[in-house]
């Protein structure tokens, strides 16, 4: 068995590549030719074993899941994904492992066009790199950087669910291991299987002035957002769509939701397609910095500087 | 500490961003401007410790070889580089080692144009997957698989002298411990602070055939892009350049020299500026498979198969 087996297992039912990709896997390096008039859009995340996933997730979840939480970077810049590279680093491999692997990469790229189109396989403790391209129109990316006051805040879908589901895993590791791609139940979906919200984000080009994807926790991620705009905003606690058996105030630090937070001026209007995916407002851009957490009576809700939001180191 | 404030750290003393980057590191995503009618060329590479350096490498010296065995790859390919994303994971991380890290990612990157745009910081057994992102003119990327029957085989500078330099640090790792960019003695440069033929490689378009860097070993390199190529090749082992102190045999196969290796027409000339650096032919391409090391007389050289190239897993 040699590195090309496992390659050629990892590639195993690749539809033929499409004509933007003028080299794939193979060479030094890939050759992608992209649409006229366009940027590129390119973000790198690194999965680590222990900290990012369970040791016990067969690598199926794993690639869905490190290709989701990069392509989650994609859709908040409002780009639309092209190719991807996989710099896997595990202690041993076999075909079947990457056969697997290769089909939980598929899976997480859905219908959304991205293609894997290069990477690295190297000997070390398990952890999987996805580095990720996509392009917007000219000039067009959705950024962190453009909320103004007066802005309405929204984020897409619901939080805390993938707290739920992590919380049932926790009681449960020795049941993923024997878990596939087809076998995850709705209520683990959420955090093994998150859906990037890859056409939102495209949809919310010239729409949203500013977005973020909600990873580290929703007020964490607010707190980026006005950061970069060099704003404040007002989350209102009990407008916050936190899936049921969660409280709110552990949903707006849980993290891992992968939904979109975005704000859209006033006098904008968010005209999405229905769709299954609801849009809710949760507050408001304003003046000054940081992102204050509001109950229903307008008092600031306390949360101690340690549930606000992952540390990533 | 933070990340921000590690962010920061790894950050001083960049110079602003080049007009190409409409955004660069601290939102979801970068975002570049390629020129027109360019195609972008990618690739990722992963150091290991412990695996591909040494654990008591400086972060310099890390930063500095993982960015530029990279850079190589786009070399391979005829790219100019363009921006690089680096997912840094690491059990702990202070600014001082941040900041010697991004001096190594500057140091390497030299004056090729090749700029930090973003990446990610995870905690974890060290690793640095780094994923560079060039541009070469439409149609005009350097591939394996362009070799043609009598294309005479050539190899830019040395081979064998990052062995060389291997051999004198196996003998003494504490050593390597106190040492800086400013501190690698010329003898140890091959392996610490490799090279990257970037300017070679742009050069070397419309005028190579098929082009890959040596990073695997010669013999195994030259074997790789005979695959692509659906072709052979005779290798000389008496024109090999190899470096004063290593045996020909032994430099074949050594790997990490980070040279090109690239084949040219008979009908072409490989009209290149003198420079410091030798262009030395080693070789014809053939009919057949494979790669064949020919002594003076003409009889193949058989090497053991554990021999013939860096098994990457």
């Amino acid at each position: 068995m040699n590195e090309f087996d496992l390659i050629d297992a990892l590639l195993a039912d690749e539809a033929p590549l499409p004509s933007w990709v003028s080299t794939g896997p193979g060479d030094d390096a890939a050759v992608l030719a992209p649409p006229p008039d366009s940027e590129w859009v390119l973000s790198t995340d690194t999965l680590v074993e222990g900290r990012h996933f369970f040791p016990a997730t067969p690598p199926d979840l794993l690639a869905y899941r490190a290709l989701a939480v990069n392509l989650s970077d994609l859709a908040a810049m409002g780009a639309t994904p092209f190719g991807f590279l996989v710099a896997l680093v595990t202690p041993s491999l076999n075909p079947a492992w990457c056969r697997r692997f290769g089909a939980g990469l598929r899976a997480a790229a859905g219908d959304c066009g991205a293609r894997l189109v290069g990477g690295n396989l190297a000997r070390g403790p398990l952890a999987v790199t996805v580095t990720v391209t996509g392009t917007v129109p000219r000039g067009r990316a959705l950024l962190r950087s453009g909320a103004g006051e007066g802005d309405g805040i929204y984020v897409s879908g619901s939080i805390g669910a993938a707290l739920a589901a992590r919380r049932l895993l926790e009681g449960d590791t020795a049941a993923l291991a024997t878990m596939s791609l087809d076998t995850v139940t709705d209520d683990l979906r959420p955090y093994l299987l998150p859906a990037a919200r890859v056409e939102l984000g495209e949809r919310l080009r010239g729409i949203a002035s500013a977005c973020i994807d909600v990873s580290d926790g929703l007020l964490a991620d607010v707190g980026h957002l006005c950061a970069r705009s060099n704003v404040g905003a007002e989350i209102w606690l009990e407008s916050l769509p936190a899936v049921v058996g969660v409280d709110r105030r552990e949903a707006v630090v849980a993290g891992d939701d992968y939904e979109l937070l975005f704000t859209v001026p006033e006098d904008r209007s968010l005209a999405l397609p229905a769709g299954d995916l609801t849009m809710t407002r949760i507050g408001r851009v304003v003046q000054g910095a940081g992102a204050r957490l509001l109950a229903a009576d307008g008092e600031e809700v306390a949360l101690a500087q340690a549930q606000r939001g992952w540390s990533h180191f």
